[in-house]
């Protein structure tokens, strides 16, 4: 069992180290080995997803990721971005199924802008398609017209296998959650939506305990800050999904809890928290290590088929919070304000 | 002054009636005349926008429309869709930018699913482009590849000219608010919008006075649950525009008290509520017209320059709510719930 180890930029590396430390404490023969993406991939070796690290996240049977990005990069060429290794390796491992919970801590449920009756209980699993959509369709960039205009294209793009095994992967978790699958999309006005839709219902056949239903993108942004409580499971495209994904874990009001993982068609996967690299506070000591160990968590159940440790590291950071550990994203009077290693320490404690 | 008054399906025909009684009664000699479009165009003349209603559009300086569509037109082939009447009547008019407030009413404030210190004074006009993007960019469709499988296609497109003419209008609205402009885009991953937030920059150097930002889409729709009052004038394309005015709309709790305005370049424009069409309600006069009455406000200040009387029916509307009427989508205990007709009488008398 084998962990590719890519802490990346920002606040990754301090992150990374927690869940590594919460890892190897669970002692269950994790091979762990660290290689450098995003900007660190770029400082080591002048690409943000180095040859060494592409090889070795391809020989790993799982991928724990930092973050990548930091301002410092925006100047650099397109291709040389951070961003460009995190979508790299994504389309390289084929990892098509991003799924990201937005879940509602208890003891946090303060911390979200919405009322709490609104929001307590709140947990939807959020299915992204990761690896075609606009992201990576053919033909695009940045062409000059005849009359000396610049003129930009991106393609849309979507076939009918792409669709299936990503509404699989939604149906089959709604199997073990509260069986209802929302697709949302765009089929008035975009036919590659509308494709969606038709396959979403064609598959739906092979589910028959699963309740589908259909949404529009723009009304799914509206319904998630109306009533975001009814929905179960959530299914859609690359760029959809990254509009609602992140709208959805706003929605917990600490997004420095949440995890995130992007699967292959074999549940080879690479975990990350949902949140970014946030280069203002990082080497600092403060970041929120927990969504981090949660991914890993995610990685135990996921990829190693590993429900027990996964379900203990989730119960230790239950019991971490409900101890009163806090870090400076979460915190609220009366709790115990503690940095990101303290933070993983008292998640090791509580295992 | 001729308006083109389209009041289109479901609860359209009477939330127009309101906005029409209340342009009447202020008796500044407007000419009106009515036509069918959507599933009523359809109805009529077997189109969602008849060759009649787009003349009359087109000869008309202003046009006032309820809201089209209704689930029992789901089935027609997708040229005869209400939907397509809309998304045509703004291409033939070349109604490039929409403009869609959110803004908070404070009597209205408990209606909001976020906590009132979130949202108490929101005020956000999205300016969103119209006519360009993935809403009409070819090539477009569903194939067959030589597998044998379908694949969907659409594509994201925009030029120079088209990004500048839009942000051209945020500016120029930014200037008469508080200045601050945060254009919207995905240039971390779309060359489309990449090129949209390099012109946003070159524009920006004739408006020295505005502060001009950018955000990436996802953390918009992340900053719009997060902390919403951060925005003044938000500018983006076409889709990502309709995802999160939606989102925006949303947060005020009642959308039911939002208009919107389409413009051309020579500030002829199309008016509607930012709600849709909810046929479950149709005819049983508890529809609130307000966003209707509200949207013929912006009619006579966008295209007739009339900040006179667009003021007399928003100061009207906000007296007819301090006096208490509300209609079913906004009542609360102790005030005087009324049908849709007495709305539009209440603001005929607050006038
Ligand atoms: C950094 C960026 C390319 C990425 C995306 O758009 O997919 C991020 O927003 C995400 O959601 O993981
Ligand atoms: C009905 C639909 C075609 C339309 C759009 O997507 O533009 C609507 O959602 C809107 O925002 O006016």
């Amino acid at each position: 069992m084998k962990i590719a180890v890519l802490p990346g930029d920002g606040i990754g590396p301090e992150i990374v180290a927690q869940a590594v430390k919460v890892l190897k404490a669970l002692n269950i023969g994790l091979e762990m080995e660290e290689a450098p993406i995003g900007g660190a991939g770029y400082e080591a070796a002048g690409d943000p997803l180095p040859e060494a690290t592409l090889k070795l996240a391809k020989e790993a049977d799982a991928v724990l990721l930092g973050a990548v990005g930091d301002w410092k990069y925006d100047t650099l060429p397109r291709d040389k971005r951070p961003e460009r290794g995190l979508l790299r390796i994504r389309k390289e491992l084929s990892l098509f199924a991003n799924l990201r919970p937005a879940l509602l801590y208890p003891e946090l449920a303060s911390a979200s802008t919405l009322k709490p009756e609104v929001v307590s209980g709140l947990d939807i699993m959020i299915v992204r398609e990761l690896t075609g959509d606009i992201y990576f369709g053919q033909p695009r960039g940045i062409s000059t017209l005849e009359n000396g205009e610049r003129e930009g294209i991106n393609t849309m793009r979507y076939n009918e296998s792409e669709i299936k095994r990503i509404g699989r992967v939604a149906f089959e978790i709604a199997m073990k959650r509260n069986k209802k699958v929302c697709s949302v999309d765009k089929a008035n006005v975009l036919e590659t939506t509308e494709l969606w839709r038709q396959v979403m219902i064609e598959l739906s056949k092979e589910y028959p305990e699963v309740e589908l239903s259909h949404m529009y993108v723009d009304n799914a942004a509206m319904q998630l800050v109306r009533a975001p409580k009814q929905f179960d499971v959530m299914v859609t495209g690359n760029i959809f999904g990254d509009i609602l994904s992140d709208e959805a874990s706003m929605l917990t009001g600490s997004i420095g809890m949440l995890p995130s993982a992007s699967l292959d068609a074999n549940n080879k996967g690479m975990y990350e928290p949902s949140h970014g690299s946030a280069p203002d506070i990082a080497g600092k000591d403060v970041a929120n290590p927990l969504a981090t160990i949660l991914s890993a968590a995610m990685m135990l159940r996921y990829t190693f088929n590993d429900e027990a440790n996964a379900t203990r590291i989730e119960d230790a950071v239950k019991k971490a919070l409900a101890q009163g550990y806090r870090t400076a994203d979460i915190y609220t009077d009366g709790c115990n304000k503690v940095g990101c290693n303290a933070m993983g320490d008292a998640v090791v404690a509580a295992l």
